[in-house]
């Protein structure tokens, strides 16, 4: 067994995003330890107040209303509770003291973003805050690393769900947007008061992180642009539907040169606009999220995912958490890559997939059973069968008539090893009642 | 002025990829310079000998022959000659010397990955490789940073773009594979010799890697299963339209627990499968890739963009190299968010758009003169115009007379500065001949 150091973790907020942060760290301890050199010790989670709602699935211990102390004793602070104060405080009191730190908090990153990279840089901390916007697809990193060589030139981006789903269901479905809005309150994706969402507030904070990171400038969140969805109705839906178009809600963040002038300055804006259908942000549908960068090398680049949910957004923090983690061990992250899980490479045929075979078979009686056996034999279950009579006879084949009728079989498998259906497709092109196994085919993405 | 620190930057190898690398450095050398905080220089180019190529916008003393001496005085070395060797012994000689390495080379790495991670780990340099899979599309910082906390289950990437412009070809435009292929090669998407290509052995050497890094083991290339697209044929691209699916050159990663041991092992393999229509890998078109992620908290995720191209690929050798260079100056990357740019941000009148406009106007003649005149004198270009006779008239207006027949015109508008769209809306609305302004809405992602 190996002996790891211990970083001490701070969480601050048990909503449904700590309270999954919480759960992920104490189940996967050990090959999150791994993966980091250090154990990761949760050494309390604040809550706001002795009312405040604890998860029965941690222990109770962890628990503590008492922030500051938690947090002077933390080397890495986690902040998930949301809203500015007193979120500011705390997290400049954990930079000040030297602990890096992690927030998901959009609102308090659009409003006070430069105070806080500042206090980390005077004391050489860290601020990750990759599930601040857009959830659990990777956006910050990607910006900030991949792209530091780059240029970016536009980000279009769909990073509120609720407004992608009701402008999605309007669309889709052909609900108003009272309809719409009613049916995401009910599946949980609109708050009680939805203003924040669609009215575009949600939207222009995570605009005006994006523009900062992207441009490298400072854009406040007063700077940004801002129309919600609330005045968009069916006509317009529709409309856009008649003309190839599609209606989203858009965080714009784009690198303007004055086209008199020659003067450079950027843009924040979010409203609803119009875009193609054949534009790769059309497709996103339901509450996902898409963030959609033009890159002056990289050219068109897009993030897809999940944009909101406790345990997606989880992922975003703990990838943070281990980012800082690696920086505690050894000074840097990307340490050599680690093959620490030694997981056994299995054979393709292990692999478990799914088939769909095409079969030229002679057009007579009892053909389907003779196959439906060779694969029940096979260990292979059916999905579907399609059948179709061919046109035209094909030429003899060995063991058939000339000219005897043929006709083709599509047969869909459910799951199996790729061995057994590797081995029944030689049973069936060994069969007298097929003529060829014309095709096939793995099916992926289910 | 400031004085920057000097980081000496090798570049190994002069094709497509490390010319654009050198001319993007030489070009925006003082940007990068600003966001990592030191110059990076480049040293020098090793060729393979002295007939081989120079880029003629490269000045000519960059150039040498002799690539050991220019890699023991660097600081950081770019390895983008491509093979085993001697790429190998050149990237081992970097590491060991304490130079961070940089590669696009994805033989290399799948070849000899654990060699080169070790002999990096020895020394604590490190070796980045953000190019060598799915050319621009951040996809390696995102599953070794992003998703660390996380669990990756499985991989669907499309990772080469010849062969996908061959089967979207096949899909989209009835082409055989070998017209397709034809295509690809006066394109300049397939090489001379595409075996590498339409074999699948490319995309298995990335596999290797994907499947390594997201599952933290080692999956050696010669267990990755791999077969090409060279019996794909229109039949089976036809039944699978048919069918709703469409086919694609898939690059499977897979952790796969057996269901009957509960033993954990994981797969790497390449072969076209079908996927459904409504996967959103079916709608990556032409020679593009993407690589669609599925992890236990994060869910589905996807990352999209150029898979290949000299300037595309030369993004991610530069974010790689600034990442590089930044740990050589504060010790770790997430250098507090670098606002060096202070670009002003621009007011949302100053943003140039396209609007599409709805009017309700009176139906009679001049009319849509009246209407083009207005646009006209507010310097806005007309696009499109679409005219409809509403069936009902509207309920009578102020300078109208009851019951005035009305039609509806949609106005596409080119390219304006807003406050000059917005104030062109202002103007029809209050025009005689405009009863209402129906619908404004800005039109993106041209």
């Amino acid at each position: 067994m190996i002996e790891y150091r211990n970083l001490r973790v701070a969480l601050l907020g048990a909503g449904s995003v700590g309270s999954q942060v919480a759960k992920l760290l104490l189940e996967h301890g050990d090959e999150l330890a791994a993966r980091v050199g250090a154990s990761l010790e949760i050494v309390g989670i604040a809550v706001r107040d002795e009312t405040a709602t604890r998860d029965v699935d941690l222990p109770r211990h962890l628990y503590t209303t008492d922030a500051e102390s938690l947090i002077l004793g933390a080397d890495i602070v986690v902040e998930l509770m949301g809203g500015v104060e007193p979120a500011r405080s705390y997290v400049l009191l954990a930079l000040n003291s030297g602990a890096d730190v992690i927030t998901a908090n959009k609102a308090l990153l659009a409003t006070h973003g430069p105070e806080l990279f500042d206090a980390a840089e005077q004391v050489g901390a860290q601020l990750y805050y990759e599930a601040a916007v857009a959830g659990a697809i990777p956006i910050i990193r990607p910006l900030r690393d991949s792209l530091a060589g780059d240029r970016v030139n536009r980000i279009l981006g769909i990073v509120n769900g609720t407004t992608n789903f009701i402008l999605d269901r309007m669309d889709v479905d052909g609900d108003t947007l009272e309809d719409a809005l009613a049916t995401a309150t009910e599946l949980g994706y609109a708050e009680a008061d939805p203003t924040a969402d669609i009215g575009g507030y949600d939207a222009a904070q995570k605009a005006a992180i994006l523009a900062s990171l992207a441009f490298h400038t400072t854009v406040p969140i007063e700077s940004v642009y801002r129309e919600g969805i609330t005045s968009v109705n069916r006509a317009q839906v529709e409309a856009a539907r008649a003309n190839g178009s599609v209606i989203k809600l858009l965080a714009i963040c784009e690198r303007i040169v004055h086209p008199v002038t020659g003067v450079e300055g950027v843009s924040a804006r979010v409203y609803p606009a119009l875009i193609s259908r054949t534009h790769p942000l059309a497709a996103v549908h339901g509450a996902h999220n898409a963030v959609f960068v033009q890159a002056a090398a990289a050219g068109d680049l897009m993030f897809y995912g999940a944009g909101a949910g406790g345990v997606e957004t989880a992922s975003a923090v703990l990838g943070d958490l281990v980012s800082a983690a690696r920086r505690h061990v050894v000074g840097g992250p990307g340490v050599a890559e680690s093959t620490h899980a030694q997981l056994p490479v299995l054979d393709i045929g292990q692999v478990i997939t799914r088939y769909q075979i095409t079969l030229e078979v002679v057009d007579q009686p009892g053909v389907l059973a003779t196959v439906a056996r060779i694969l029940s034999d096979g260990g292979v279950s059916v999905e579907t069968v399609q059948q179709s009579i061919a046109g035209t006879p094909v030429p003899a084949l060995p063991g058939q008539e000339l000219g005897a009728a043929t006709a083709t079989l599509v047969i869909g498998t459910h799951e199996a090893e790729e061995a057994a259906l590797a081995a029944t497709v030689e049973a069936l092109s060994a069969s007298d009642v097929v003529s060829a196994v014309a095709s096939v085919l793995r099916v992926e993405g289910s």
